[in-house]
């Protein structure tokens, strides 16, 4: 699988000679939830599953526990395209998808605060703010930084991860789209049985250093509004950025309770929500 | 306009106390053609007439001489939210847009091949290879950087600019997301009757110092297959990023005759494309 991530070809270096070089691999891929298109992204291949679950349950399609099956569409095909389309099935337990433009659909305009009050009807709020070890959250982002191969290999491809309230780094996905690496995490805790990624999510769970359910996830690039829409349809409890947010991300964010944290680098970090631990 | 751009808000820095920091501001808009939806994308307000016609003219929805008007959706409403619908009005003079998801839809799955023979089948091809001096292209970022008041203030927004063979920077624009950077750039330009953006396009510009309609575009981060997508609609015959092209972006740009350029920083650069002056 690693080897479709990558590709190597000859590239030019100015000063220095004609050398192999490794190149993100980015392929487009259709989504389907019982077999009617819902979108189009253009990722990095492998963990497609993950991708497709993690994608529908951050927009609100899906809650995870209808699943039933994730197949490729094709099957016998003689083109790579048949892995190129990912069917979830919950064999009809949840409304069929209608058509739409994207997360947010308008008659003659919606602004930033209509934005918040669609996912606020949509989501669950979350459980109280949770108080986290700061310092435990400003490591994440270099912790992630040791597992990402496709990055050293590439220095073109963005990640994110979970990580538990003891600091570790439990599932790094590495993708072109910066949303799609978020996806492929969600993916795998809906997989998993992670999701809601909150306290109140369910039983301890021992192997995951006593975590109770209760992760904050981990992006290499900046925190936008979809960043934070993803992270509170997770139901993360907060979500550190590399880079920083925007005005919508933080504003959405404080409504949502979520812990936010951007510029994370170096052992600093600037809070941004929730309100309490910033006035 | 610029007001609107960045949003000043208290955050606390761990270490230091609590600050006001500038935040680049995040809106939904919606872009409609003759009225009718086409997409939304989360952008930061300002130049968006010049983000509607550039993604229609990346869309291959217009060529860009049909613009007869460009509005925004309401008028004398009372919220904000007024602005944020942009109709680009050609009385008719091109086909509706019809539903679809993102640039590219699918029965049973494409695949990168697939989505290049689409572009290659709607796009004209870019005239024979346009040889660039190097050392020219590899300062675009640099000259850029130095025009991002946006990213000074805020650190987390993105860039595009046009330059022209004498290795003037000629338009920068900043936006949260990349690809409204790049629309932006391409927008004013079809508005400065400079597109498309190649030496076959018609008359020299003198005030352009001598260009004759031969610019190449710098970007801010990585070169995806819409970036090349992008920049190939538009006509530009050169591709400047500051981080890594994806495989696909660079099959794309070699079957275009695009030339490309990654990790252009500190007077070097890796060169993807074409394959002449690579092999």
């Amino acid at each position: 699988m690693v080897r479709s991530r990558s590709q190597q070809l000859f590239v030019r270096n100015l000063g220095g000679g004609r050398q192999p070089d490794d190149l993100v691999v980015e392929e487009p891929m259709t989504i389907q939830l019982d077999g009617h298109d819902v979108s189009s992204t253009m990722r990095t291949p492998g963990h497609d599953f993950e991708l497709a679950v993690g994608f529908l349950l951050a927009e609100g399609l899906i809650t995870g526990t209808e699943v039933a099956g994730i197949r490729y569409c094709g099957t016998g095909s003689p083109v790579d395209s048949e892995f190129n389309v990912v069917t979830v099935e919950t064999g009809g337990q949840v409304d069929a998808p209608t058509a739409r433009m994207g997360t947010i659909s308008s008659s003659c305009g919606i602004c930033g605060i209509d934005a918040i009050e669609t996912l606020t009807e949509r989501l669950r709020v979350l459980p109280p703010y949770q108080r986290w070890d700061l310092e435990t959250l400003i490591a994440g982002p270099d912790l992630m930084r040791a597992a990402q191969p496709l990055f050293d290999a590439t220095g073109a491809v963005h990640a994110a991860a979970s990580m538990n309230r003891a600091g570790d780094i439990l599932v790094v996905r590495e993708d072109i789209g910066r949303h799609n690496a978020v996806d492929k995490v969600v993916g795998r805790m809906v997989m998993d049985d992670l999701i809601p990624a909150s306290p109140d999510a369910g039983t301890p769970n021992e192997a995951d250093g006593g975590a109770q359910g209760d992760y904050a996830l981990v992006v290499s690039g900046r925190a936008s509004f979809e960043m934070v829409q993803k992270a509170w349809a997770a139901g993360f409890t907060a979500l550190v950025a590399v880079s920083g947010p925007s005005s919508l991300a933080v504003s959405t964010a404080r409504r949502a309770g979520l812990t936010v944290l951007g510029f994370a680098r170096d052992g600093q970090a600037k809070i941004y929500s929730p309100l309490e631990i910033v006035d």
